[in-house]
């Protein structure tokens, strides 16, 4: 939820019981200890801070114009000089800075994206007393990641929005639903388990528990409460978005990605091969969706959105919190924002 | 589950307490009469007929010879000579005949999958007093079933085994998982709704029963029971079968149905257009199947298969339903084999 996730949200869902998660991906380390100011002055629950841990891409100047003339008729079509091709800011993987980051805030949990860090980075965390969790797309990568140290494993349904977290797979086809993934992964580890993907209400929650999770992670469902950095536009997408109106899409980022497929996605095909590696694919789409945005449409725009996005309530986080909570079975357990 | 299903199985199931389902599509009339009446001799309890609703195909001898074109490798390295193009016997779609068998054997509940037959002929089957019932892969197909007069709606999440039961929808990319799909159409339906995907053990049908749904569907469960009409070969590879490794593939018979991910499949890829309308493909790749099962090979076989089958127990069918029925809340509900 790398941008849409405020202090005040992560403030909201602490205080009331779940483990409130954001995300320092993009964050220079003076945004980073600011933040992190900001939610400790607001609260004294412990606090999830999110990495992600891919492989920096390689730029590659015949993948990124390949890409571009996928584009051009966008960028003709909005009146656009088309770019030289050039890579955008390349969105930094766990290293050496952020690891720095978690021994001077020290958040009480640190949770992965695409796998886990280098094993000495990785022990440089968990000497900060952190618990460290990543996410799984597979049997198979959550036992990886109890392997490699892991204190809790994230089933990531392939219902879930945004970044699907595979890191030992590839191959979108043979994806897991939440109601499959769950159990499986369950009766593979012996670490705890939280379900993610298609879970926005208090009937989903209340499932994930039966499925055997300890815990659930909601993403989707906070995008509309009060504090989420949502623009306009992506709140109106999502309060009109059917269930079967999104779609795994590499276009917008070079990773698979749930959206609502919205004109891009669809006409481009939503697992276009041609969109470079991971994040470079974002830099050209960039352009096309700010100029667009500024006419009032999201037909470029990256809408992350699970699949289950319309059940979730409007409102406080804290009062979203309390409802998806109150799906847990004798209120044991906590919902997360992630 | 068309083909795996016995008399003894849909006996097993009805008599533990669930609804015995079982297909007639491929049946002739005197072997439809004869299937009912060694079912009925084995239990008074009230079964399910399952039905196909597809358009039948128009036969395409561009479309056909395509797709022998792709296959051809596979007759050259199985020795076989490559067949005319020339279309399998069609599989038939409800109508006047088996309407009428149904008016004869009066099954206690009818379900379709692909949609609902034409009203005059749904108007017929309901007049027999069955119950009648279809499958939804979407909110707005679970609402055009409604309004279409069935008694029940199946939420086939995108985990199931077996053919999607998508009607109006067409795109798989945006199929929906059972976790997001069954809350949303019990919101969207009065009737009752009836969870199918990923559900192969208590945990699965305690989890449906708290999404909302008022019963479940089992199916890849029921392949490895006793009473299946299932291969040795198809038994191992269902209990080797890991969750990440099904998808959803049209190259069996045109239609997209979710299948383990075997060498054909991903070597033609799952979706691979050439393959012709259903069920024509299957035409074309039944002699690979035969010539490679009785090498001992199923790598050319549509080993239907859903993301949890490896969940289930094995032994009796009554013993699994009985297992299954356990995860319902206070023992409320039923499973069905289907």
């Amino acid at each position: 939820m790398l941008g849409f996730v405020t202090p005040a949200m992560v403030i909201g869902v602490a205080e009331a019981g779940g483990l409130g998660s954001f995300s320092l991906v993009a964050s220079s380390p003076e945004e980073a200890r600011a933040t992190f100011a900001e939610i400790r002055r607001g609260t004294s629950r412990p606090v999830n801070v999110n990495f992600f841990c891919h492989q920096p891409p390689e730029m590659n100047a015949a993948g990124v114009a390949a890409w571009m003339s996928r584009l051009e008729p966008y960028y003709a079509e909005l009146g656009l000089d088309c770019p030289e091709p050039r890579p955008m800011p390349p969105i930094p993987a766990f290293g050496d800075i952020q690891c720095g980051l978690v021994e001077e805030l020290k958040p009480e949990v640190v949770s992965f994206h695409f796998g886990l860090p280098a094993p000495d980075l990785l022990d440089r965390v968990r000497r900060t007393g952190a618990k460290v969790m990543s996410s799984a797309t597979t049997v198979e990568e959550a036992m990886w990641l109890e392997e490699s140290g892991c204190d809790a494993v994230i089933a990531q349904g392939v219902e879930a929005g945004g970044h699907r977290g595979m890191f030992l797979h590839t191959d979108i086809d043979t994806q897991v639903g939440t109601m499959a993934l769950v159990p499986q992964v369950v009766d593979a580890v012996k670490v705890p388990v939280i379900a993610a993907g298609g879970i926005s209400d208090p009937r989903g929650v209340a499932a994930a528990f039966a499925l055997g999770a300890s815990g659930v992670q909601a993403g989707s469902a906070y995008l509309l409460c009060d504090e989420a950095n949502t623009s306009s536009l992506y709140r109106t997408a999502l309060q009109r978005v059917c269930d079967h109106q999104t779609a795994i899409t590499r276009i917008f980022t070079g990773r698979p990605a749930r959206a609502i497929a919205n004109r891009l996605v669809r006409e481009l095909g939503p697992m276009e091969n041609d969109a470079p590696c991971f994040p470079l694919a974002a830099g050209l789409v960039s352009p096309l969706r700010a100029a667009s945005e500024a006419l009032g449409a999201s037909e470029f725009s990256p809408l992350w959105c699970g699949q289950a996005a319309s059940l979730a309530r409007e409102g406080p986080a804290a009062k979203l919190t309390a409802w998806l909570a109150s799906g847990c079975p004798s209120n044991r357990g906590a919902a997360t924002n992630a």
